[in-house]
């Protein structure tokens, strides 16, 4: 199936319909705005990320977020529990290896991660999807790499995991192994805001949620963020005035969501 | 003693007058949100949740929160020394049970806690109450019972606990047992902001600081922030704006908040 | 060389340029609004606070923020690491010891991170800064001493740890041990947002990263922080207004920013 913008509305109104319940183990600092980005787009955030019951509510929730962003000896034992718990319910999660690749630990905490069980999405910038192929290096969440550059890295991760690799840059690049789908939308100031990279793996795991197709997952849910945030740049406002946009535009119209997406 | 507007206004002028210390040990989407709250509101938060220092923390401040959130082994030990040093010092202690009954380790984490030592208020929404009167369920912060259904459940943890219960929802059903208030503000727009009901969770920690009867301190936080919610609903903002708006009405006057307010 | 508005002027283009990549080990309250100061003022945060990878990191970053504001035993080992990895590269290092003197436990894990390395800047409100040198008291984050009061204290803990120290308060005043600079800029609304003083810190670090003056890198990072309040009051707006608008006006032109500073 070739991905188009009606797909992508569709989408839209089934995350705002269903309201799917997404267990996040992500990090410190972005917890609380990803947790906002869920609440607007109409999906239901759950932090569970101790290991006692990260497991079990793997089986309950509708997606599950994995985020490498301030990793810790307990929450990576949440995050084992977590993927374990999702494959045995069937459950789609989406790994965003933060910083993978620059720093060894946590490059070992996903790649450990990916050995228990396929994600439905890997999320992250050029560099640490290099770093998840063994060709990393990079200075913490900064791309290193272009992302012309990684798209081989993204279709071989994807075909190696059979996953949807999702590669955010200035244009976003998303691959299944088979199908390219890039996303023209979005603007220099979502890297200007921490946690706006860390928010969209957020959506894709409550988009997963709602649709069979990871890919379709992954490309609505950059674009429903990235068109959320040309909207939000309107009067070209400074960054603090843009985040609080942004949360405002998620919930923008589906179909106006879908004539603003620049697909190739 | 019936609760009336005017107290509700001297409880507010109380807490800022005072500026009381409020230890929050709560969870790491929240922090930021209940610390913000809590300083717009007059008050003094300190988040002191780590296990060597929580107990004697507790004997100084002038409240503490125990919100179940993201509990971890780590914090849940800080938990534990915190009520044991609110316990020795007299000091007044709210209990934020987050997805009680749906979780069954935090579930019991709760129940532990109160078997140390009672507290001046639980707060939750209906499915945690009921939770922690073993009849749970419910899928993590949502409430899967409807709050007049929870309202026997309320009573019955009061009286067992011999403490305020208050039970968040589209209207607020607080009791000590004995007394029961209504509390008719508010605005939808609060259940898509993360946190909203925790941080009145702390403000209600601030109240019980400076108030000898809890149900007033738990009327009273809730007047508060319901009524500033609406107030920053003027104009209907989206998410982003309702959250910003809210901490700048916090600081509302005492008689026009007393003016506002809708109990039964 | 005494210190200069244009001086100041220059360090903040000089993070702008240099976009220095700042490892902060801090709190969950502040870790996203430490993040977007950092990225605001034109800086890379990486929240690297994990034991594996803290001494590893601190050799690759600019600069280092080490807060105690919610230490816990998996933290306080990173920061160890950090330190060491710190003193081992010559990557400048920053201390926030959030509420020492108030509070034992953080008060000796601050002295002993001090006898690890010396610190390039310490940054903390008076009772803080004197409950380093052991004159300790106060409640929480709260300034118990003057900051006058405490000006002896900063010179000696800056001769003792040959570093500089700065005492946030009304008027900072910042040492190192021989000059004394007072930045009269700022706002009492700093006071009314949490992590304010925090992403101070913060900010020292960065500039730490882009000058061999550790004086002159902490009154820059003072004097862009409290400008900025000072702007983003213009119109007397609430905390939750104010604190957008603080991100926002971080941008601000450096020579204004020159142009506005008053130091004595």
């Amino acid at each position: 199936m070739t991905l188009q913008p009606h797909h992508i509305a569709a989408a839209v109104n089934a995350v705002r319909a269903q309201q799917p319940l997404v267990q996040c183990i992500t990090n410190i600092v972005v917890a609380n705005w990803s947790a906002n980005v869920l609440l607007a787009a109409g999906a239901a955030p759950a932090m569970v990320d101790n290991h006692h019951e990260a497991r079990m509510f793997a089986g309950v929730a509708g997606g599950v977020l994995i985020n490498t962003g301030t990793p810790y000896d307990d929450t990576v034992a949440a995050m084992r529990e977590a993927v374990v718990g999702a494959a045995d319910a069937g459950t789609p999660w989406v790994l965003d290896p933060v910083a993978a690749g620059g720093l060894p630990w946590r490059t070992q905490v996903a790649a450990e991660l990916l050995s228990l069980a396929p994600p439905a999405i890997i999320r992250g910038n050029a560099s640490e999807i290099a770093g998840l192929v063994g060709a990393g290096g990079g200075r913490g969440v900064d791309a290193a790499h272009s992302t012309d550059d990684v798209l081989d890295f993204a279709g071989e991760l994807a075909r190696q995991h059979r996953t949807v690799v999702a590669v955010s840059g200035p244009v976003d690049h998303l691959t299944d192994g088979d199908r390219v789908v890039r996303v023209h939308n979005g603007h220099p100031m979502m890297t200007k805001v921490t946690g706006v990279g860390c928010s969209l793996g957020a959506l894709m795991a409550a988009f997963a949620a709602v649709t069979d197709d990871p890919l379709l997952a992954a490309v609505a849910a950059t674009c429903l963020l990235t068109v959320s945030a040309e909207r939000a740049m309107v009067g070209d406002p400074g960054p603090g005035t843009f985040a609080v946009r942004l949360l405002d535009n998620l919930g923008l119209d589906a179909d106006a969501l879908a004539s603003a997406v620049r697909l190739s």
